[in-house]
């Protein structure tokens, strides 16, 4: 069963700061947001082992994968098999990554066994060259984030953000635009999605705050005010 | 809580050849095998996404990750954090395989890592150089596969087991070695043990068996019949 | 100075096969070969140590890395400085063969470099999805080699030829398009650029060869024959 | 001709600040200190591109490359070719480096080309486990290099200098111990040398000095007198 993510979403990613009961206790928090606005879709990433416990307990989110390798059954140890990240529930993933940086070719395998099985792909691009090239090849979503903002709490400006999305929409207009950088505050999801984003989502933003919960919360209601006030487009 | 890889031992990796309810099918025989013979260790390694499934399901086997990273929580994405391989139920990790090279650098963080938190390490070395480099920086066990046998279906001969048992007992005896390269059927099992080896292991010869349970079965029975016709030495 | 590559092209690319002395030699055959055909271009592909020797003896060949970072002088100790091979006297680069593959982040940070420099990136793609990515990142010339046929002696069908060539040429027709698997003959390059190649190699057809100066003279003799023939288009 | 390292030993590393005829003209003044200092032996590193001019142009020094590949002549595109650097002139090489990690597997085998070609290996390693494990697989020489200094000015304390000397010399007592960590004076040069290692070197304390040529000399001088004083033990 295919998924889709839908215009606007939000991508809860604690990256590898969260496992276990904690990530469980969020990600069930991230749930009851998907519930309450049934018109965006919630991602949450979860470390592999985590894909199926998260899984288990939550039933609105799509529960998404942090990498897969472009294998097939068979051989490949220490490589992500994608059948068993979507059988354990993931029904997305993030791909290259500026941490886990994917060689054109190991891309291009995994975002084709992702199309096969089901999983959609959030492809992650640090330039505008390597947005239009992802998006030329079948990204389902590009996370367009200019590798020297990241952790830096900075967010991408206006003129950044228009650009990437033109550059991408020229492609494929059905190509899902995430901007994510340095997103820390509400207020930095609002503005994110006013300014034309699909989608967007946080890391330490979340996990260090005084309360992760509120503020996953508070983010999530303030990607659906955004986008209810800018016209739903 | 840590546990310890008895001699000897038999490790069923399936690599990425199963996942899901086959592999829980035949890691509960497994199981089974290990509930036998508790005098010897089982270990089967499992895809990230079903170490907990599997884990789930069974009582008496080692379930082994294919891979950890050597990072604690924090940033990194698509790396495979120690901690929630162990949270979902991993005891024991396979590093710097074949087909999953580490650097030096990234071996020594990830041997570091599994010893903090209680996870085996079971290091591949395909030369007796590389043997002794893994066995002076403290691993639990060590997989001596000549890269060039690996899925050939061609065993290791005894003058290559006997050197490289000697040579890693000689930097410190209480390293487990595992000798599996080419191993296909009972009679390989056998014929390794009684050369020496701790361990052995097997992939495709279970897994293309026409009955991979029964297959399973004969190998540890196997291993048991030479280990004690040794004399447990 | 920047050196523009012509249509048609020719690349003796002698891998690693060669060095020193045997590979100055046959470096001068293409250089003669070059001078003999001035409306062509001749390029050669040698080890990073050997640019300066190469270059030292040859005038009218394009001398070309293997390879290229994308980085800057500064640090990066046993990385390759574009100014480095430059100054030593290469025009031209390949990028991400399938023997070197680079990530997407690398390889455009490497094309970058290229551009500013003056180095002319020939960037390798191993199916029709990668070269349109590579070609939309701003490739001089794409390699569209499907990886399974690299060292088989088998060539590209003309249905792919065709297909590749389309695909880059909708992008932007002033890529150029080197069609290369298996060329082992003169016979193997007259017909790829009968089908309509703007260039083409060989590795081991030449290396391998009893005669390895009449093969390289052979052939290029066989590029532009056919080029003459099909009208120079 | 293979050349021996001697004890003490100065590494003039610039990694990727020089190339061309700035390189050259450094290399040129390391040279006469090597002509200066014949009981002990000056390396400099340079690209591989650089290795046959800076060879070209000096007597006296060990042009040392910045990466070996274990690699033989035949295919290998964009690798580096260890009978290419040994032809231009390489007699040493490093391996290794935190910028440049290699995995278990690559490394063995370019520390074995290395003794076949006689180009003397300088394996780097970030802790004293990695020492070990080089030092036990044949390294000539170890740079003792905790990554986390690396570049920030700040030097090995005694206690480390001290402890991975023991720890390597345990091992084999030939083995050449280099500690470079945040050498940036010559009075870095003469403590190092007096804790007690064989053998240092400078990359930025160098080439951002005000007179690089003038910090070359009397680093080299640092180094003579710290060891002729300490009794050239």
């Amino acid at each position: 069963m295919t998924v889709e993510i839908k215009k606007p979403f939000f991508v809860f990613n604690p990256k590898s700061y969260l496992y276990g009961e904690e990530l469980v206790k969020l990600a069930k928090v991230a749930d009851q947001m998907a519930a309450k606005y049934p018109e965006c879709s919630v991602l949450v990433t979860v470390p592999f082992a985590d894909i199926a416990p998260v899984k288990n307990e939550t039933e609105n989110i799509i529960v998404t994968a942090q990498h897969i390798d472009g294998i097939k059954p068979g051989r490949g140890i220490g490589h992500v098999l994608p059948e068993s990240v979507y059988h354990a529930g993931a029904r997305a993933v993030f791909l290259n990554h500026a941490e886990r940086p994917m060689t054109v070719a190991d891309l291009s395998k995994a975002m084709k066994r992702g199309k096969e099985l089901g999983i959609k792909t959030i492809v992650c691009a640090d330039s505008i060259d390597e947005a239009r090239a992802v998006a030329i090849m079948g990204a389902d979503a590009i996370l367009c984030e200019p590798t020297e903002l990241i952790g830096t709490g900075q967010t991408s400006d206006s003129s950044y953000i228009q650009q990437t999305n033109q550059a991408i929409k020229e492609i494929d207009e059905n190509i899902l635009v995430m901007q994510a950088a340095g997103i820390s505050t509400p207020e930095d999801v609002y503005r994110t999605i006013e300014l034309g984003a699909d989608g967007t989502g946080c890391t330490s933003g979340i996990t260090n705050a005084d309360s992760p919960a509120d503020m996953l919360i508070d983010m999530i209601d303030a990607l659906m005010k955004a986008y209810t006030e800018r016209g739903n487009q």
